[in-house]
C-alpha cells in the first residue's frame, strides 16, 4: 500500500476499507509516513468526509493504536463525561465530587487547555500542590479508596489520535466531524469508563457553531460509539454566553467550591444536574430524574460533596485549605474594573471575546508548551438578565501585568450587550440525544 | 501573518491578496514553513481553486523566488517549448535543430522523466558522452555560437516551484489546473524565451484525460502568461496512442533521427510541423502556413536540420557518430517479439499501457532517485490503422533482464486493440489556442 494512493482515494470521495484504515493508524502510530502526508490526507478529509463505518473503523484503529484502560476492578459503573470545549466550563470539577457522593466511582483523565478553551487539569493545579500526573495503577487505587480521582491524560492511550490531534492543530483540520467523533470517541472508549456523558457545545465559544451541527456531531459520536458496543449519550448545550461567573483557573475552581456550597449561577446548575442525573438514571441510581435532582440536592445540602473534593485534593496532594480561604491561591498583582456606561439588562456576553480577553490576560496558551498564570482571568460581575447601573462594575479582569490589561479591557466591554427590557429565562442544555 | 489562517481561508474557498501569496511562496523558497502545512495548503487549493488573479499572482511569486534568464543577447527571437507529458513524445528532440535550421535559436532547459512520461534530458543522455549540466552562462555561449543548446533544469529557476512540485507528487495534489498552470508558466518565464508554444496533451497516456480540461488548462496558462506580460500559445493534442514507434530513451533518439533524415510516422510530422510553423508565423519567417511547411520540408531534405543536431551532440560532449550507427548506443541484452494473435487493422494502441511497460523493462523512474535503462523499451512494429497477419511482429521489447520482459509482454499485449476494417485517418492535433 503506497500512502500517495490513499490520499488519492479518499480525494476522489471513496471510502477506506479497513485494511487501509489501519495501515493509516499503524502508520501515524509508529510514524512511518511523513506529517505531509498525512496532513494533505486530513484535508482531503475535510472535503470528502467519512462513511459512518469508515468513522467507527478509524476509531477502532485509533484506540487499538494504545493501551485500553481496564477499570474493571473498581467496578462496573464507572461514569465519564466529556466536554467538546467551552468558557467557563468547570462542570467536571464539580460533577466529580458529586457524583462520588452520589456512589458513582469516578476515574477521570482529562486534558490541558490549548486555544480559548481552558483545561480540567490546569484548573485543577492551581490549587497549591494538586498533583495530576498519576499513573494508571495510582488512579485505580485512589478510585478503590475514595470512589475519585483525576489525571492527566497518559500518552500510552490512544497515541495515534495525540499525534493527529497535533497536526490538525496547525493544519486548519480541526473542523471535520469524522475526526472530531474519532478523537472523542477513541479516548473516551481507550478511558476504560462504562457511560459517557458528552457535552456537545455551540455558539460563539464553541468550535461548533450552530445547534444543528452540534446535533450532527452528536449523533455520529454516539453511533461511532455503538458500532463499537458501548453506550454514549449527549447533552447539547449553549456556549454562546460563559458558563458562569468565573473564567479563568484558580477562579473557576473557587466558582466551583462556591457550586457545592450551594451558591449557583442558574447555567451550571442546569447543566450540572442535568449530566449528573442522565448518569444516575444510567446506573439505576434513582428511577425518574426528580429522584436524580432530590439526590443531588441533599449531595450539596449535606455538604457530602464538597467532603469529596476536600478528599480528592488531599488524595492527590493539593491544600485542601483553599476551599475555606480563597487568598491562599496565587494571587493577581493587578485588578481593574470595568464599569457600566449606561443603565441597561445584560441582553449577552460573548463567549468567545472573554475567552481571547482571558487568553490576553495570560490565562491560556497559544502553544501547548506556553506557561499560564493559574490567577489571571475575568470574574463577571453582572451576567445575563441581570441588571446594571451606570458606573456599576460589569466585569472585574486580573492579571500579573497592567499592559494585558489595557489589552483585554476594551474586548471585555466589547463582549457586554445590553436591553432596556428584562430578557427572558434563559436555557443552558438544547437538547438531550 | 500565520500559514494556519491561510490554510483556514483557502479551505474556506477564499481569494488569498498578493501580500497573502507572497507570503506563502516566499515561506516555501526559504523553508519557513513546515511541509505539512504546505501539504494541507496545497489539498484545500485542489478543492478550492485559485482565480485566474490569484493564479497570476502566485505564478509571479514563483518566479520572483529565483533567477529570471536574460537571454537578450541572444536575440529577440528566442522560442521555446513545453510539454504537458506524453508517451513517446520525442518532439523536442526534432524541434531543436529543426527551429535552429530555420534561424530561430533555441535555449532550452529541460526536466527529467518522472512517473510514466519521459524526460527529454533522459533521452539525450543515452547518447554517449552527451552532458547536460551546462551552467546558464555555458548555455548562452553555446547558442551563440551555435544557433542551440539544451542544459537539465537548475535549482536557481523557480526554487519554489521545485519544492512545491515535489510535496505535490507526494501528497496526490498534482492534477490541479491553478498549481499545473504555475508551476508550467512560472518556469516558461523564469527561462527567459520571447514566445512559448504549448503542448498540452490529453488522453489515457496525459495526466488530463479528457479534450475539455486540455482546453480548460490550456486557457488557463495562456491567460496567466499573458497576466505577466507574456505571449504563449497552446497546441492541444491527443496523447491517447504514443507519438511514433518508438517509446524508451535511445530508442526515441533514434526515431528523432529518423525523422531529420525525411522518415516520420504521420503523427510526429503532424505535431511537430505544427509547433515549427507557429513559431516561424510568430517570428515572421514566413508570412504563410504553407510557407512554413515548405521552409520545415526544406530544412530535412537539405540535410540542415540533421546537421544541427550533429553540432549539438558535438557542442555537449556526446558522440556525434550515433546519427549514423544506432549500434554505439547501449545495447540491451534482451529483445523479445510479441506477435499477433490473428488478421486485422491496429485500431488503437493504448498510450498508458505502454509507458507502464515500458516503465516495467526499466526505461522509467518511480522515485527521482531511481536510475534509468537507456536501452530498455518498446519498439512499436504495427501502429494505427497498419494492417498486421497473424504471427507477424506487433511490437519489440527491449531490456537489460528476462524477468521485466515477462511482466511487461502481457502488458504490452493487452494494449493493442484490433478491428477488421481499416480505421480512418487520425490527427493528433486537437486544436489551437
Amino acid at each position: 500500500m503506497r500512502f500517495v494512493d490513499l490520499i488519492e482515494k479518499k480525494k476522489q470521495g471513496f471510502e477506506h476499507t479497513k485494511e487501509e484504515i489501519n495501515y493509516i493508524v499503524s502508520s501515524v502510530a509508529n510514524d512511518k509516513v511523513p506529517d505531509y502526508q498525512i496532513a494533505a490526507w486530513l484535508m482531503a478529509v475535510y472535503f470528502k468526509g467519512m462513511t459512518p463505518e469508515e468513522t467507527a473503523r478509524f476509531t477502532d484503529a485509533i484506540i487499538k493504536s494504545g493501551d485500553v484502560l481496564d477499570l474493571s476492578s473498581i467496578g462496573s459503573h464507572i461514569a465519564d463525561k466529556h466536554s467538546t470545549g467551552g468558557v467557563g466550563d468547570k462542570i467536571t470539577i464539580i460533577l466529580l465530587p458529586l457524583l462520588a457522593a452520589c456512589g458513582i466511582p469516578v476515574a477521570k483523565l482529562s486534558g490541558r487547555g490549548l486555544g480559548h478553551t481552558g483545561g480540567t487539569i490546569d484548573k485543577l493545579e492551581s490549587i497549591p500542590g494538586f498533583r495530576t500526573n498519576l499513573k494508571i495503577t495510582e488512579l485505580i487505587k485512589k478510585v478503590q479508596k475514595n470512589g475519585l480521582a483525576i489525571a492527566s491524560q497518559t500518552k500510552k492511550l490512544t497515541p495515534a489520535d495525540g499525534k493527529l490531534y497535533a497536526l490538525r492543530d496547525v493544519t486548519a483540520t480541526v473542523d471535520s466531524m469524522p475526526l472530531i467523533a474519532s478523537s472523542v470517541v477513541s479516548k473516551k472508549i481507550a478511558s476504560g469508563a462504562d457511560f459517557v456523558v458528552l457535552d456537545v457545545k455551540y455558539g460563539s465559544g464553541a468550535f461548533i457553531k450552530t445547534e444543528k451541527d452540534a446535533e450532527k456531531l452528536s449523533e455520529l459520536m454516539i453511533d461511532t460509539a455503538k458500532k463499537l458496543g458501548r453506550t454514549f449519550t449527549a447533552v447539547i448545550s449553549s456556549m454562546a454566553q460563559p458558563l458562569g461567573r468565573m473564567v479563568g483557573n484558580s477562579l473557576e475552581i473557587m466558582e466551583s467550591v462556591d457550586f457545592l456550597r450551594g451558591k449557583s449561577t442558574p447555567d451550571i446548575k442546569e447543566l450540572t444536574y442535568e449530566i449528573a442525573a442522565l448518569t444516575l438514571l444510567h446506573f439505576e441510581k434513582v428511577n425518574t430524574k426528580l429522584e436524580a435532582y432530590a439526590l443531588i440536592d441533599d449531595a450539596i445540602a449535606s455538604g457530602e460533596a464538597l467532603k469529596y473534593l476536600n478528599i480528592l485534593i488531599m488524595s492527590q496532594g493539593g491544600n485542601p485549605d483553599v476551599l475555606n480561604d480563597y487568598s491562599l491561591f496565587k494571587q493577581p498583582q493587578y485588578t481593574f474594573e470595568i464599569k457600566a456606561q449606561s443603565d441597561g439588562y445584560v441582553k449577552n456576553v460573548d463567549a468567545y471575546k472573554i475567552a481571547y480577553a482571558c487568553k490576553l490576560l495570560g490565562a491560556g496558551r497559544e502553544k501547548k508548551s506556553d506557561s499560564i498564570d493559574y490567577s489571571a482571568g475575568i470574574k463577571l460581575n453582572k451576567i445575563y438578565s441581570e441588571y446594571v447601573k451606570k458606573g456599576e462594575t460589569i466585569a472585574t479582569l486580573y492579571s500579573d501585568s497592567d499592559e494585558k490589561i489595557k489589552v483585554a479591557e476594551p474586548v471585555v466591554q466589547n463582549a457586554f450587550e445590553f436591553t432596556g427590557e428584562k430578557p427572558g429565562e434563559r436555557r443552558v442544555v438544547y437538547k438531550i440525544i
